[in-house]
């Protein structure tokens, strides 16, 4: 479907670029090195995601042209990337796709589907991020030479391989990120911007919850919790502890870790991750979550101390 | 001098392979990648470091057979990879080299030199690791066919690039890594044992040490503090502790950072680091010490207070 895309891009006027909410750096950077192409060709092109830029990515170039707005006008094309589905989008453009504002859906990504996302599809399951996906279509286009195009490109390629260490790093991924520099990506510029902006609060929070640090299950697994008393704490927001997860999966001796973090709903959001055999998306599905094999989680509606005991309890069987 | 490496490795029959104390793991992957392939050449090979291996290189293929104890027999050859001081490799190698114990002196290092090495050297500082120098060599011999040999060089380059994230991250580096990795080089593998084997002491005294995190200078300045009490709380020693200059240099804002360490001999330990402009190689010489524009450390024979207070000092008339 690589030529329908490309025939669709040429042939329309007005573009909507859209990802999923909660963006990560392969959302955004994804729509951003699309978006910024197809003004290139003069396209008349919006790009929107419901939500706030997250701290690490306001660096991303461009990043102040994402409207947070979904616009009211009528457009020939909506080109989802990084997502197959209009609800984890937002709930208005959900609405907007039924109610035909949209000459035609396409749709951009590199997770596997089991039925067709919009009109036209570029799935590619074995591209490590889906701005690979994005990149091969620009090379396709022409629309390359860019040093902010290969920027961005290469902010979805090091997020989604955990700054190539995850079992999707590939000689084609090397390669890939070799062509990148050489159209002008910077890897340190990326890496400091992502890695190298936290607030002080993160670090702050980060030292309350690595004093909640178990190892339980003869050491197989570890658990964390940030705690709404946390949070209050240092004066910080839930998102400042996105990747804690990390931290307990990597000590020695852990095949299985959790973060459990209290929502100020009061529902606990469980983050599972597994070093080599577990697959713990099996796990997250028992509580009505999903995921991938070595990272998944769930949302359980209960107190703090129930949800550790219930997780600790299905793992048990596992390890 | 490539060639006249060559020759000497053909010729020699003795081989004493070895690098600097406190070894990282471009030390002990060049020196265990070098140390295989002149075996597989039937040579007479001993590989030794003075130090014990860290944790998180123990899972180095062949680790074992690393010696701390320099043996008493003559070489031909002694090559000493990654430094290029004898007395920086251990006191008793110094005397040995003193004493005739090696027929010649062979260096391949990648760190810029102002004189020679020894009586062959290999120097390539465009190099991102002696791994890579190594690598070279090897190529030319017909010795780089092998699984373990990738995993050692590829873990030398992970270890020095930063996971390909600092400046010396070249298109020639990510082209090595896609080489490595089609010769049988496991990116997870290699990162999750160098990053996912913490000692769960680490989390804790970090727990301890964020607790002491302070921004001065405007918030362009960070320190963090291990003290001998902090280490004693958890029965850690100050090892594990080895990249938490990484944490405050992490924050926004933030262009220089320091971690003091106090030593059990009262001393204070300071790795000082900087994000773009700051050169903290000059920072550390006005103290006696030394090391990179953007990482570098000294020794403070001072209490903690103090030696905080006089790098803050010096630092102010910097920022």
């Amino acid at each position: 479907m690589q030529s329908k895309i490309i025939q669709a891009i040429k042939k329309g006027k007005t573009f909507l670029i859209v990802s999923h909410y909660h963006p990560d750096g392969d959302a955004l950077g994804s729509t951003l090195a699309l978006g910024l192409a197809l003004k290139k060709l003069k396209k008349n092109v919006v790009m929107y995601n419901r939500d706030a830029v997250p701290f690490n990515l306001q660096f991303l170039p461009q990043v102040q042209q994402l409207t947070t707005e979904l616009p009211k006008q009528k457009f020939d094309y909506a080109i989802m990337v990084d997502c197959a589905q209009p609800k984890r989008i937002s709930t208005e453009f959900a609405t907007a796709v039924a109610a035909g504002q949209f000459e035609k859906i396409l749709c951009i990504d590199h997770h596997l589907l089991d039925q067709k996302a919009g009109d036209i599809d570029w799935i590619d399951p074995k591209a490590a991020s889906t701005g690979c996906v994005i990149w091969n279509l620009l090379k396709k286009l022409k629309l390359h030479n860019s040093k902010e195009i290969a920027n961005l490109i290469y902010c979805t390629l090091t997020v989604d391989t955990g700054s190539f260490r995850y079992s999707n790093t590939t000689p084609g991924v090397f390669k890939l990120a070799a062509e990148l520099l050489e159209r002008g990506a910077d890897p340190w510029f990326v890496a400091m911007n992502l890695e190298e902006t936290n607030p002080v609060q993160r670090y702050q929070l980060l030292a309350l919850s690595l004093k909640s640090l178990q190892l339980l299950c003869d050491g197989q697994y570890a658990s964390m919790d940030v705690s709404q008393v946390m949070l209050k704490a240092v004066g910080a927001h839930d998102g400042l502890s996105d990747d804690f997860a990390n931290y307990p999966r990597s000590i020695a001796g852990v095949e299985v870790s959790a973060l459990f973090r209290e929502m100020d709903d009061g529902k606990i959001k469980v983050s599972l991750r597994s070093k080599l055999k577990v697959d713990v998306s099996r796990l997250a599905k028992q509580f009505g979550g999903g995921g991938h094999k070595h990272a998944a989680g769930c949302v359980m509606p209960m107190a703090l101390e129930e949800a550790k005991r219930r997780i600790k309890n299905a793992l048990a069987t596992v390890l």
